[in-house]
């Protein structure tokens, strides 16, 4: 697999409005793509994680338009860190690599749902997934 | 269920990082749950929804702490609408309700994974899931 030799590199131009928003950094991402994307201010839409055998939900990570685009062209999940501001390729460090076996946008294009084959534990705590604290649903008639 | 009287208002002491801040709205949420939250800057976290019965993703959707309080006690999912600025109780208007049978918090607190008995189409377009667009995955060793 080619990985393009010079990144676009991100320092964002503005991010404005409280919802939709152009992309936060340059980026190569297919421009019709690029035009149904809403995102949040900082640029981003959510990215839903699943397992493509099991469809559990493995997490939740953040993407911008570059992201998008790496993702996509690379089969390799890549997010957008809002702590460290910067891209980050799942399993670049721990090897808890995810191979993209499809991608899909939500109806309003403020989500994507990644399907991936999953090497190892999605959460950086060990756990096979990110959602593992309960909340208590206490609502008396609940299912 | 008690419903306490007077809602605390919440504006937690330190949400911490770049990322996170304090709920936007008041809210009556638990105090313990509300200091796990990370928040967008406009107050929310990501509502990942799906099927409990198959483990389709359906929707994401985007909650404040009361919104999550609202969910976690009445067992009817509640969001925030960013368009809208108010809150709605899925299927109010349409029919298509969401009953709720767990809900689970993600290891960094800025997303929830909400199971739910879902009534009709999940989208507002009439189709189960919004997530029915495919984005094409373009690598040339895609799996």
């Amino acid at each position: 697999m080619s990985v393009p030799d010079s990144p676009a590199i991100g320092v964002p131009s503005d991010p404005s409005g409280p919802v939709a928003s152009g992309s936060a950094r340059p980026s190569r991402l297919d421009a019709a793509i690029a035009a149904r994307l809403r995102r949040t201010a900082d640029g981003l839409v959510a990215a839903v994680v699943r397992a493509h055998d099991s469809g559990e939900v493995l997490m939740v990570a953040w993407m911008d338009d570059e992201a998008l685009h790496r993702t996509l062209t690379t089969g390799r999940a890549t997010y957008w860190s809002r702590s460290r501001r910067e891209y980050w390729v799942k399993g670049a460090t721990s090897g808890h690599h995810q191979y993209v076996r499809s991608v899909a946008l939500d109806c309003d294009g403020d989500a994507l749902l990644i399907s991936v084959d999953q090497v190892g534990a999605a959460c950086h705590t060990g756990h096979r997934t990110c959602f593992y604290t309960e909340l208590p649903v206490t609502a008396p008639e609940a299912l």
